[in-house]
């Protein structure tokens, strides 16, 4: 079984030889010769640019061999397809104009052909450098991630401005994750197109919502994306930071594999899961910074707890943390490529 | 029944005509004559005032009479008074020294008889401006928590000097969380020598663990607190903010209540706490920049759909949000007076 079989063979509950492996935000500043790259070009420049896009996200496989590449991207790429400005600024990116009213909503436009068709054009040279034994994601923010960012004009804190639109014009929220969501599907439909194997959507601040709000406006609107990205044949993967209080919810998205950070047992997600999807997870990301036997340890205790032995993606439960040491990443990867 | 047996009727989950409101942070910025002190006094001069943190205590009873007084002071007093130094600055309070070794444990003092007596002088105030008719909390951060603060030199945030002792060197943690845990449990039960109704207990950042490592570090730390506070025979309120993926853990502590924050439905909540514990929460505290509409339908809401009907104790799942307008906090307050 090559890792893109076995990746494949998980994200559908397969049978498989192990669990595949990979980290989220694995082409990142953890690593030197990202570091090296990062030194001299801007963000949204290595976004924006196949080739250094492809180098990057090939960046961990050649240094560790994961089963899954996922390529360098960032989530904001869509809303300035929409018509957003972003600038990147101390403590973050900056969006504008804020969405405010219903005209506002009107001038967002629909990505088309034409539009990002960088990244497109980096999953084509990362696909032929893997070849066909690593699988490679694409991946997007979810629509109620994007909207967050757009409506705090930045990164979310509380989301005070977010949860003040839902609760006093709950319409327009929902028009604007209805754009988010066609916006979405578009651009996962062309990653899909142009080689990528899988798709992993990230509702990263969904979790910050209470359930009866997340069933009313995120799990609509990424149950949206997720149905048509279905239609394409790939498997989706949905992620949600602090995941267990909307899990139960969130597992009835139609997403194939549900992301699981490490603030829940993995065994109680599979509880909840069941045989609706997947899970991906969910080692501490500050796990890496323990002992290798440490790591090596929690990898077999998480692998041993689990009860299925099917449809499980080994990840952190977060993204890598920049000041990871190599080793730890390591250790990570090797301990899981040697469980059976 | 006044407010002060309605609240500790809530605590014991016994019968009462409804459930009893405060709401976590209520002595703080959203007030304009909170912040008329504050504009003159520094934030530690007042916690280390009588007169002043009894003012400020009073404050939100006078406006809008909430069931329970919280006494205003600061998690941070009880590590200043084991020896560490506190400061004030741009982004947060700054501790020193770090502990990281045996001999800096040592050199810790459990405080004693003469220490902290600025929030016992304090309570014995607002007991006397409260009489009889008004419960009063006094309050102090969990072992947990407090070493976070202590050992990331100030908020926490991915918690990875914390970690990584943790995974590195647990006897020292164990230590410093059984020292802690004296500390704590001594000022908890100064505090009911001196008024206190019921205590509650801020394990805040227990829910950044994962579920196995909370297990093991930060529940046997607050159990050992609240065994001993629970001896003197008021009841303890745990709050774990983030609490879904640790709550059936946290819910063995011992404690009386389980705080529960807005990002868990409270009837799952309600399930895996069973009939070991009361229910203090949960409203997303954005919810009050919601229409006056809006928050009076979310707190029948909530009330209806949980099936108990005692042992609950309503609260917003987190500190009230110091921009909050006036108008929603009395909302909240008032939605709760009314229901039956």
């Amino acid at each position: 079984m090559n890792s893109r079989e076995r990746f494949l063979a998980a994200c559908w509950s397969k049978p498989l030889d192990r669990p595949p492996v990979w980290m989220m935000r694995q082409a990142g500043r953890y690593l030197p010769e990202y570091r090296s790259i990062r030194a001299k070009r801007s963000f949204l420049e290595m976004c924006k640019t196949p080739e250094l896009a492809a180098e990057v996200t090939m960046q961990p496989i050649r240094r560790f061999g994961m089963d899954a590449a996922i390529i360098f991207s960032d989530i904001l790429i869509v809303p300035e397809a929409m018509g957003i400005s972003i600038s990147y600024e101390e403590g973050g990116p900056r969006l504008d104009p804020v969405i405010s009213t219903r005209a506002d909503l009107e001038r967002l436009r629909v990505p088309a052909d034409g539009d990002l068709q960088f990244t497109c054009e980096a999953l084509r040279l990362v696909r032929n450098q893997l070849g066909g034994t690593t699988a490679l994601l694409g991946f997007a923010g979810a629509p109620f991630t994007l909207a967050s960012y757009m409506l705090e004009s930045g990164s979310p804190r509380e989301l005070i401005a977010t949860k003040s639109l839902q609760y006093s014009n709950p319409d327009l929220l929902k028009g604007l994750l209805d754009r988010l969501a066609d916006s979405v599907a578009w651009f996962l439909e062309k990653q899909v197109a142009a080689g990528a194997d899988a798709v992993q959507i990230f509702d990263t601040w969904a979790g910050n919502l209470s359930p009866s709000d997340y069933r009313e406006f995120a799990l609509p609107s990424a149950a949206r994306v997720i149905a048509r990205v279905r239609k394409t044949g790939v498997p989706v993967i949905l992620y949600i930071n602090g995941v267990a209080g909307v899990l139960e919810a969130a597992s009835t998205s139609g997403a194939t594999v549900m992301g699981i950070d490490w603030r829940m047992d993995l065994t109680a997600a599979d509880g909840v899961v069941g045989d609706r999807a997947g899970l991906q997870g969910n080692l501490d990301p500050a796990m890496l910074f323990a002992p290798v036997s440490r790591i090596r340890n929690e990898v077999r205790r998480v692998h041993s707890a689990l009860s299925r032995r099917s449809g499980h993606i080994f990840n952190l439960g977060h993204g890598i943390l920049p000041s990871t040491p190599l080793e730890g990443a390591a250790a990570f990867i090797d301990a899981v490529r040697e469980l059976d």
